[in-house]
This record gives C-alpha cells, structure tokens and sequence, in this order.
C-alpha cells in the first residue's frame, strides 16, 4: 500500500475488517461523487456515535473536498497526521514498544549480568511495574538504546515481525495489534477516500512500527515519521552492504518533536491531526496555525470498563496542558467513552 | 501532486512539457494494458537513442511491472532513488545550491564584515571561482550554514522561491530549472507511469528542493530526501508557532548517508535507483544488494559541447570509484553524449 490516495486499491492485502470498512467508504465516495459524505445511503463512521465530535469530523472533511467549497483544498495539500501511542492503539499499561523492549531485556539479559543492579534494566528483569511507569522518557530510551541496537535493521526487523505475531497483552490477552481503535480505522478509511494521505507521527520507534503499520492501518512504511537512532552503512562482505542500528539516538520525535519531524519528513503543514496527549500539543498548534480550514482533534481516554482512564495525572499518556489547550481553542475532544461505539475491530465479530 | 502513482491524475498542475509526456506515457500503458511498454505506438522514452542503456531501462520497467513476469514486483515495492545534482539536472561549474548561497552571501555581506578576511566567505565576495571549485563538502557546509540559517523554514522557502525564478545559470542564460534533463524527465514519467513511486535521493538541501522539485519533477515535498540543519520549534507570540533553521548540521545524504536516508526517510529498500557520482555509490550499491530484479544506473558527463564533460578528476560530481563498480557490476552508463538525443527540454522548442 504505497498509495493511500486511490481507493479504487485501498483494500489490497489488508485485514478483511479494514478492507470491509475501506471499501465501504469508496462505494459511498462513488455513489455520491465525492460530494456529501455521511449524508445518505452509508456511514462511513460507524463505530462513532452520533455527537459533537462525529459532525466536526465530517463537516471538515465535506467542507475541505466539495467541489466549489470556500475551504475546498487540493489534494496534494490533504496531510492528515495521526499520532500513534493512545491515538490508533493502546498506550496502557505502558507503551507496548517499552514492553517489546522488555522483552528483549530478559531475552538478552544472561548475556548482560550488570543488568541485575542497574537501573532501569534492574526494574524490567525484577518486574518493577511502578518504577517502569514513571521512569519516563530517558529511562524508556535507556532501554530502547539497549535493545534496539548493536544489529542491522533487518535484524531488527525480523525481532518486532516475530514479537508482533507472538506476544499477547497482559489484560486482554491478544496480539497488540488487536488493540487498535475501530472509530480511528474508519477515520483513516475515511479521510483516503477523500483522498487525504495519512501519516503516523508517533513518538515511538520509526523502526518498531514500520514492520506492521500498513496491515494494520493502511498506512506504508515511507508515511511513518517517529523516533530513531542513528544507522550506519557498512559493507561486511563484498557486495553485501548492511546498515547497523548504534545506540545512539538521532531523533525524538514527540512534543517540538512533531511539528520538527513534520517539517523533516513530509515537508506540508497538516491541515488535520489527532492526537492523545500532551506530547502531540505542539502537532496540533502547528496544524491549527495553517491558512484555511484546519482539524486538530485529541482522544480522551475516558472508558475504564472498555480500554482504560487516565489523563492528567498518568506517567503514560498524560492529557494536561494540551487538553487545556483543546478547551481554550475548541479543538475536537473524542471522549472513548461517549463518542465511541465500539473500541476495538474484536468487538465487532 | 502527492499522489505520482495515478497515471490519470498525473499531469495535473504540471508544466506543459511534463505533462504532455506524462499523459503520453499514461495513453501508452492504458493502451497496452500495462503489458509491454515502448513495444509499440509510441516511445515512453523519445529523447534517448536507441541503445543498450534505453533498452535496460525498458526491459527491466517491463519485466518487473508485467503481470504473470517471473520477476514481477507488486506495486509498494516499486520505489526509484533519483540523485538530483547531474543525475535531473546539471551540476555546473558548480552545484546549483552553491550558487545560490553564494548569492546569499553576497546579499548579506554588509552585516558580516568579517567575511571579508574569513575563507570561504572571501572567495566568495572576491568571486575566487577556482578556490570554490575545490573547497569541497566542508567549504560548501560552511557557506550553507551561514546562508540557511537563522530564519524560519517559511522564510528560507521564500529566498528560494524568489531566487528559483530570478536567477540564471552563467553559462545558459537560463533559470536553472530550466536545466533539467529531458531524457531523465521522460525516464521519472515513465516510471511513474507503471506505479514506481519516483524519490529524490539528494545530498543536496532537503530545504532547498522541496519548493520547486513538485514543478520541476513531479515529485512532491514528501518524496524528497536530502540533507538537512537542524529546526527548532518556537513560540514567539502567541499561537503562532514557527520552525527556525540553526546553523548546525542534522543530516548529510551523501554517500553512506544516501542509504541511511532511504531507511530512515523511506523505509524500503529501492528496485531501482540513479545517479552520477562516487556520491551515489552507496545508494546503488544498497539498490543492488536487495532480492529479485534491480536496476542501478549512473549518468556519465560526456557532452562538452551541449552540457559539461566531466568523471575522475572533477571536483563537482566526481565520478571514479562509482565507475569502476559500474563497469565491474554492469550497472547502466548513461553516456549523455551518445545517449540522449537532447539534453534540455528547452532544446524540443
């Protein structure tokens, strides 16, 4: 799926669900020339309960894609950004590529004993789930620096391919990749059929998502911005060159992050993004600070029975000032609980 | 034009000249069903001769793009790496970026008086074209750093919109947009034409390119890798965020940088990729070392008369190691003399 923008091709090799949801999009697109989505014959948003939220959602889309529209936008000009962490998927109870990471600590940690009395690889390998969840960004990278590096990116590669179809999350008990939000699948079903092109600007490791973000989103590995550490060319064996994952970061793409990394890789100003807490406020002051129409949107995390609550006080996740934000500037609150029929594709079968 | 994988949608807001090859290539392949382009009708690639390195290019878009071809390559993987100094357009006397700082240099020399005494500033007021022939990577960084710095990233793209439009090559006469090559142009539309997804792969300013590469190419801001300073996010008053460009270096896509960046900024390996300089080599080298068919392909300076003739002993574009590789491994030589019928489009007027 390199080209996100033809829905006539949008369903090829993805999950039956996607594709159900994808292609019922594009028959509405077609049936209705592109011109009112929503309004008749299908809802493209059919796990978003009928609300403030929803409407905001479809009125910027119609607005920005009808023909003859004040706030018509032209395609090439249509970048939706999606954070990813507690945006398309679940953050709790701690970002899932910190519980990859873990894994690879106790997969690796006989060949590291000083990692029994340092810390945060002493917390991982004793299960210290307190420490781990406030340990915050540098321990994370401490980790991640450890165990994202000293191999190629294929390497790498086959370690997140492997781990993605095997591991299971603690509550739920299913691949992690069942724990992506259906109202947000249909979104970006939605925003391709009108020919948006969606991109990931996650906080989390560029390398760790690209392996799985087109099966699960639709989205190709060339529309992912997010963390990395630097890589380096080297030619082991004639003809046989490799790029070597160091341990050292190059990138943090969160908080200034974003709107930065947004600039770097993709080089147009979003008119529309969703975010879930405060490291995507600066995404969406950056959105909202474009000429025309423009769509800034946060997930609240409000459904402790159906996925979790948390926001201004969590280590993982935390809504505080970017919420405060939201309220001072009308951007779009999606409350899980209220807004959101179901929350995961599992639901549905 | 962030979509170049629709064939229909191809020309749209393009120049005339562009377009009228896109749309031919496009009326090629829908009239052949894709199945055996250049065979018959038309030529996809008129402005090159007939030749060993045309039929390569033909064969390989052919083989891998034919429904049923032992060696067919589904549609996401279809990615091509473009060098852009020498390989779209020309690199002479010196790279065009260059000239551009040089310009900036000059028009800023008055609040720098120290830039009389201090190298390379000097040889640029003093127009030491020799010195500035040789100063090299780091000479040329130097100059970009304290051109293409401390302003916004809106306020660069603006310096480069009105210098793109105003400037003209010394040697031409000519916009330097208008020193694209017709035959690469014609190559860049026929790929796209059998849904390659066309990158610019630059050790050039990623800054630099993205304003006019749409235009001139084809080929949108977020298919654009090159190097790059660092950006800061900052708050000056209120909501209104800006991106300001600091004099340090990010990012040099040149070389082994060249196959960073395709993992970095693309994430997948390219099938095909082209260039003209021991810059270059790393980026074929990598193109090659992946599965299933490849093509690698280097641009050789041969025409003093119509361009420049150039290769081992250049200090702009320098082509020796890369050429030994080629011949060794069988990449294409595009031998500019003997290959292209013409070298400009402004030569087809």
């Amino acid at each position: 799926m390199s080209n996100d923008n033809a829905p006539a091709a949008a369903g090829h090799g993805r999950r039956p669900l996607l594709r159900r949801t994808v292609l019922g999009a594009s028959a509405l697109l077609l049936a209705q020339g592109a011109a009112r989505p929503g309004a008749a014959q299908g809802d493209p948003l059919p796990s978003w309960n009928a609300g403030a939220t929803k409407q905001a959602i479809v009125d910027f889309v119609t607005r920005v894609t009808s023909p003859g529209s004040r706030e018509f936008v032209d395609i090439p000009q249509r970048i939706a950004c999606f954070d990813n962490d507690g945006t398309l998927w679940t953050e709790q109870p701690i970002y899932f590529q910190v519980i990859f990471a873990m894994d690879r600590v106790k997969a690796q940690a006989e060949r590291h004993p000083e990692w029994k009395t340092l810390e945060p690889f002493r917390w991982v390998l004793e299960g210290d789930r307190a420490a781990l969840a406030a340990m915050g960004e540098k321990g994370i990278l401490q980790i991640m620096a450890a165990t994202h590096a000293g191999m190629t990116t294929e390497e790498f590669t086959a370690t997140v391919v492997e781990w993605i179809a095997a591991a299971r999350h603690p509550r739920f008990d299913r691949p992690y990749t069942d724990l992506v939000y259906q109202p947000m699948i249909e979104l970006l079903a939605f925003l391709r059929a009108h020919h948006f092109k969606t991109f990931i600007v996650s906080g989390g490791g560029i390398d760790f998502m690209r392996p799985w973000t087109d099966r699960t989103y639709g989205i190709p590995p060339e529309q992912v911005v997010g963390s990395s550490g630097v890589t380096k060319y080297e030619m082991p064996s004639p003809d046989k060159p490799v790029l070597v994952k160091e341990a050292k970061v190059e990138f943090i793409d969160d908080g200034p992050g974003k709107p930065e990394g947004i600039n770097r890789f993709i080089g147009r100003r979003p008119i529309f993004s969703f975010g879930n807490s405060d490291g995507d406020q600066q995404m969406l002051e950056w959105t909202a600070a474009g000429a025309g129409a423009r769509f800034m949107g946060l997930v609240h995390h409000t459904d402790a029975v159906r996925e979790y609550a948390y926001d201004r006080n969590s280590p993982v996740g935390r809504l505080d000032k970017a919420w405060n934000e939201a309220i001072r500037r009308h951007w779009a609150l999606a409350d899980m609980k209220n807004d959101w029929k179901v929350i995961y594709p599992f639901e549905l079968k």
